[in-house]
């Protein structure tokens, strides 16, 4: 069976899970050349910035997104455990602890970018932007139980951040471990948020309609982070940046 | 002045019209190297397919992109005027005569596609349709005038249609005039358009600030497009197509 078949009858929580496991295999950016490139070390210092700089404008969605999903929880339970994903990433008042916002402005900061330009998202490229709107538009239109099932790529998150923590320390002497300290959260924020919405899912989708409802959330998800690499591979590597996009100055390229 | 200084002192009407066509000259996705491609007879027979597949999924946003602009019309006299890019695109009921969408059809068909594939929309890229959703989303979320003037790049299609259909006709030998009939309305139907828009804009765009507004619309519909092309060429000519979009039968990749 394929990702994209349609399950005709309902599967077991755990056969489900099963499969949910098999989409990640096939549609998780892990697999995108540009991530194999940016953790095998063969990215130039501008294209890791360029990187950074977009992958920005779809963190700070998140917490947008999550509120989202937040607004349409009924169960008091369950907003108390969803509400903590805006506060990993908003941080609190004063920001100390910081959230991961700010974590993600680190690696930023030490890759010469000015904060008030990559807070202004000016030079962000428009495809990131749609994908990352898409996102919260999704959560906003679609049933919870969808729009929690599309959090579930966080399943798939801690193997591709291994390699990308141990990978970019390795091959860029630009890259210190402070850079990369969103990342070191995430390793533990992670696997809580999908204990949660795995469960929500396994208890909630039980028939094979909900099930395939649950399974297209998760590749619309895939699809999400899929749509950002493929925009900035094109626009960094292979190709051109669009017109109005930011232009690597020509003294910094390598 | 490049199109992105922000407008300090109000201009003249005419003035503020050559500044959109200045916009137009750098940014409207005539002068992207897919659409070069196309019109120069470089593209095989699956990257025009790749391109008619796609392009239908945000010809097909048209009219809802339409009918939420004129949602939002308190004019009578501009809702009638509005209403004709609906009828354009949809047609009439019967559909005799056609509107745009089953021209387009025309098209995918002779290209070799199944109607009811094209029109499910399942191998479109995700970036093609976020960026569809993002003008849909972007004219019922801002203010009516920049509703109206994201539509202002029809200013600057009839000269990219004219190559467009020039070029296929003289180089593929898979287009015919029937397949490219779409063009050839737009041809008329756009300049008319483009007059009510164009004079809309030039009087309720009364201030610096306003003529801002509108000249930031332009370039968000040119990135709007713009986008859709970086990622047809991405994934059918530079790169790889997404998980779960079209690919090309081997046995016609040429």
């Amino acid at each position: 069976m394929t990702d994209t078949d349609p399950i005709k009858e309902r599967l077991t929580p755990d056969a489900l899970e099963a499969h949910l496991r098999a989409i990640g295999e096939e549609r998780y950016h892990r697999r995108h050349p540009f991530n194999e490139r940016l953790h095998l070390g063969r990215c130039t210092l501008n294209e890791v910035r360029a990187w950074a700089l977009n992958r920005y404008c779809y963190q700070r969605t998140i917490p947008r997104k999550d509120a989202t999903v937040l607004a349409r929880l009924d169960d008091v339970e369950a907003r108390r455990i969803w509400r903590r994903r805006i506060v990993d990433h908003d941080g609190d008042p004063g920001d100390a602890p910081e959230g991961g916002l700010r974590r993600w402005l680190a690696l930023t900061d030490e890759l010469g970018f000015e904060r008030d330009y990559v807070v202004s998202q000016q030079g962000v490229l428009p495809a990131v932007q749609y994908a990352s709107e898409a996102y919260v538009n999704y959560v906003a239109s679609q049933p919870v139980l969808e729009a929690i099932s599309s959090s579930l790529t966080e399943m798939f998150s801690p193997t591709a951040i291994q390699e990308r923590v141990s990978g970019m320390l390795r091959h860029y002497d630009f890259i210190t471990p402070n850079a990369l300290r969103y990342f070191e959260h995430r390793m533990s924020e992670a696997p809580r948020d999908v204990d949660f919405a795995l469960d929500y899912v396994k208890r909630n989708a039980t028939t094979a309609d909900l099930q395939n409802r649950v399974s297209a959330a998760l590749r619309f998800k895939c699809d999400v982070l899929w749509a950002q690499l493929d925009a900035i591979h094109y626009a960094y590597v292979v190709a051109e940046p669009p017109p109005g996009a930011w232009r690597p100055p020509l003294a910094l390229n390598s």
